[in-house]
């Protein structure tokens, strides 16, 4: 394997690159002082251009080529073959942008992000509508070079989700909405069923720190291979197999937010540590898309998380922490609060229940504006009548609205259908693995996520990149992605809670 | 000026990766969790080397020669003349040393690392000693590598403190040993006359951080562009002019560990960040050597942080800080507690006075070395007696004795006097701000620092790297460096405090 060897170490400089543009990024949110942003800003700039450079050279072509074809005893399952067929897609992709298209995108969406952070705050949708326009005309152009056969959205969504399809996402939200809407319609009727109080209140951030702390560990984030530090924004980054850390962030009135905020975090982390370390250094390690990374942040955080198993074990030391807050409060009275459903108009705050409306009505309107179906200027009246339709609610402003999300600022067109695939894989994953080791849920019951952490670790973790979503979904779960399951789980859940 | 521009436009990507090489190094001694180390050496290797090729090639060379013929009608002193002749200096030192000699120096010193810290907590010479034989004669190899005309320590202490000479470094210390050895020997007589008992007590680490945090804030150091964070071994490192950071270390038992030790790598900060905002992202921003900057430190940390006047201010606000340690020590005897001597073994617990016997003896062990006047198995004892000539004590084991130091271990053989020069350089630089300002001893007793700080910005941190160490010291005192200065410091100080 001389050839696959010569690339792989060919390669090794672009993931090293990667790895250290990934440690700037994290040193930016987490420690770095202020005046170190214009620097910074010249640092990843160069490390990107030279990786970048490196990566679409003739040199990985021509490698690829001849690793290619000196494949043919190596079966598609083995680290080799996995190696250049990855490989080769990420070649494709970066090749065919022009570096033309790729600068002005950058400068672009620099300007955009503070244009719209402005927009935002003076709630003024008229003064980012401009520079949103050339946004979706990059858009435009870029999936042009990349090139599809059926929709343009297809080029994009690629990127975040490799070789899933526009159609395939209409086609599962399609279905997901008829059960969706008139549930979520049911459960906007008995809200006052769940009392959310008990997670309002005031809760020391040190204390919730420890706390949070000692559970990610339980559940089996390795603090030797990871760290825990504070950013504004909750993140998960690795700069190796072995050395992949979170961020979170404190409220003080507010228990979910940093607890189930660090479990999420923490879902993602254990994924990147789960690739096998035969991956560590070549560009196979890592999630293998948007979709199936969110996958496991939303099991550990929803479904294991959020469960009454979880908190039989959980709630009496949470209530040692928090004895005023929480004394009083009894676990099923605590379950239904972290459970709450609410009308929310702000996807990041949503509940299980309501977040993939949210979500299909972003995708909807990101192939209207990019097929030109739909005019800018006509956006926000647009998004406004799809809240009313899907959730009932119209927002009163449009920073409630379009100007809530910073990813078409930053030309993540094509990312937020991902949110949505990694809860309906969140729940396909978990129904395989309680089938393949029935006792999981009792574990959790127990404090012991080691059986269920092993069966990801086993099933999914280790192979890092080496199988595209929806080939790692057929072999783990035996079918093809699908919302049944995850509606299911749903209303077994929610109508339990809410009594519908 | 558009081939000097040329220039650094190409030589910005050498200075973007060595800032990046930075943070790796930062964040390895800080936060990263111990399973990282393994890739970030990876990392480390693969943008040095990306560092250096483009350092060193062809390329840099033709910009050199083409900037360097389009600079005359530029003075010596503008931006574009330092930079042509500094980046020719730093060219000819990278490009006389063989590919092959620099990849074996490194594998050499990571072995040797381990093997040093092996022999030393085992107190086992003979361990060490093979390998720190091929250490000298890889030393050796790059002194010719790089040329040298007189003495082959020449090329080796180039590297560390420019155009310095070996015979300008024994002139200084044979001057200086002269009074020193016999001026030690009488406060040895007398070390009585010194109570240290009041520094080692029981001093909360958490207060400690503050009020160090507070002194060095007020001493200049600008946390908007630099942070303060915890490592085994203090360091100060920059990512850029605006991001200049310092680690301390926490000892619960001696106060000046952290205090002085934090004050001295602001000093070394406070240097970096004075850098000319036009230098920024040039290889001129920085310290135009070593010695200069231990210049910095030691004089913030001594001359500045040591003395009564600085006491006067911020004593009353220690003794605050920790009443029952401190509330019945008045502020001559805690003056006189930090100025303690001691006869110890240990360079890094060493006192002003001893120092620079410390440093005369390695210099000296070194070029035997070197020049092979002394074998490596001869040189514990070597040491050893030269402990008892300039100390009058000698090192009941090697552990305290040749075994100490980090040094050799990592290649650094001519950088030790570095060390002293900073000494001698500190009292100069001192005596020619306060002859410019005569009221800096009495604004320092008021807690007002920017007169002493103003001044060293306007005449030496401005200027980063653009004049080499003998330049600069001529430019700002009017004399080459001297031991007169520092000796008579020394005698005023101690005397004082010894009654000698």
């Amino acid at each position: 394997m001389d050839k696959v060897q010569q690339l792989k170490t060919y390669l090794a400089d672009v993931v090293r690159l990667q790895q250290t543009l990934a440690l700037l990024g994290w040193d930016q949110q987490t420690y770095m002082p202020p005046g170190g942003v214009a620097a910074r800003a010249e640092q990843v700039a160069t490390l990107s251009r030279i990786a970048h450079e490196k990566f679409v050279s003739d040199e990985t072509g021509r490698l690829l080529q001849e690793a290619a074809s000196e494949l043919d005893g190596q079966g598609y399952d083995s680290d080799e073959a996995a190696l250049v067929r990855v490989v080769q897609h990420d070649y494709d992709l970066e090749t065919r942008i022009p570096t033309r298209l790729v600068e002005e995108i950058a400068r672009t969406t620099i300007q955009a992000h503070e244009i719209w952070a402005n927009a935002r705050e003076g709630n003024n949708f008229a003064a980012f509508a401009p520079i949103l326009e050339k946004i979706y005309d990059l858009m435009r152009q870029q999936a042009q070079a990349l090139g599809y056969t059926d929709r343009m959205y297809d080029a994009l969504l690629d990127r975040y989700e490799p070789h899933m399809k526009t159609a395939d996402v209409e086609r599962l939200f399609d279905g997901l909405r008829q059960e969706l809407v008139p549930f979520v319609a049911a459960i906007f009727e008995r809200l006052d069923a769940v009392d959310a109080k008990p997670i309002h209140q005031d809760f020391d951030v040190d204390r919730q720190a420890e706390f949070g702390l000692k559970v990610i560990k339980q559940l089996g984030y390795d603090m030797t291979r990871g760290r825990q530090d504070k950013s504004v924004h909750p993140f998960t980054t690795g700069f190796s197999v072995n050395d992949v850390r979170i961020t979170t962030r404190y409220m003080p009135d507010y228990l979910p937010a940093a607890l189930f905020g660090s479990i999420h975090e923490a879902g993602h982390a254990m994924y990147e540590q789960g690739s096998a370390q035969s991956l560590e250094g070549t560009p196979l390690a890592g999630g293998t898309s948007l979709g199936v990374h969110e996958s496991q942040s939303r099991l550990w955080e929803n479904i294991v998380g959020r469960s009454r198993g979880f908190w039989h074990h959980f709630y009496p030391e949470l209530q040692r922490v928090f004895p005023d807050q929480l004394g009083k409060v009894d676990v099923e009275q605590f379950y239904r609060a972290i459970n709450f459903v609410s009308r929310s108009l702000i996807r990041v705050e949503a509940d299980e229940v309501t977040y993939n409306l949210h979500i299909m009505l972003r995708f909807e309107l990101e192939n209207a504006l990019l097929e030109e179906k739909l005019a800018v200027k006509d956006a926000p009246e647009a998004w406004n009548e799809k809240m009313q339709a899907y959730l009932g609610i119209t927002p009163p402003t449009d920073r409630e609205g379009i100007l809530q999300d910073i990813h078409w600022s930053g030309g993540s067109v094509g990312y937020f259908p991902t949110y949505s695939l990694g809860n309906f894989l969140s729940v396909q994953f978990w129904d395989k693995a309680v089938m393949d080791v029935p006792s999981i849920p009792a574990d959790i019951g127990r404090g012991d996520f080691s059986t269920l952490l092993g069966w990801l670790q086993q099933n999914i973790y280790r192979h890092g990149r080496k199988y595209w979503p929806a080939e790692l979904t057929e072999r783990v779960t035996g079918e093809p992605m699908q919302t049944r399951s995850f509606m299911r789980y749903l209303k077994a859940k929610y109508s339990d809670i809410y009594g519908t």
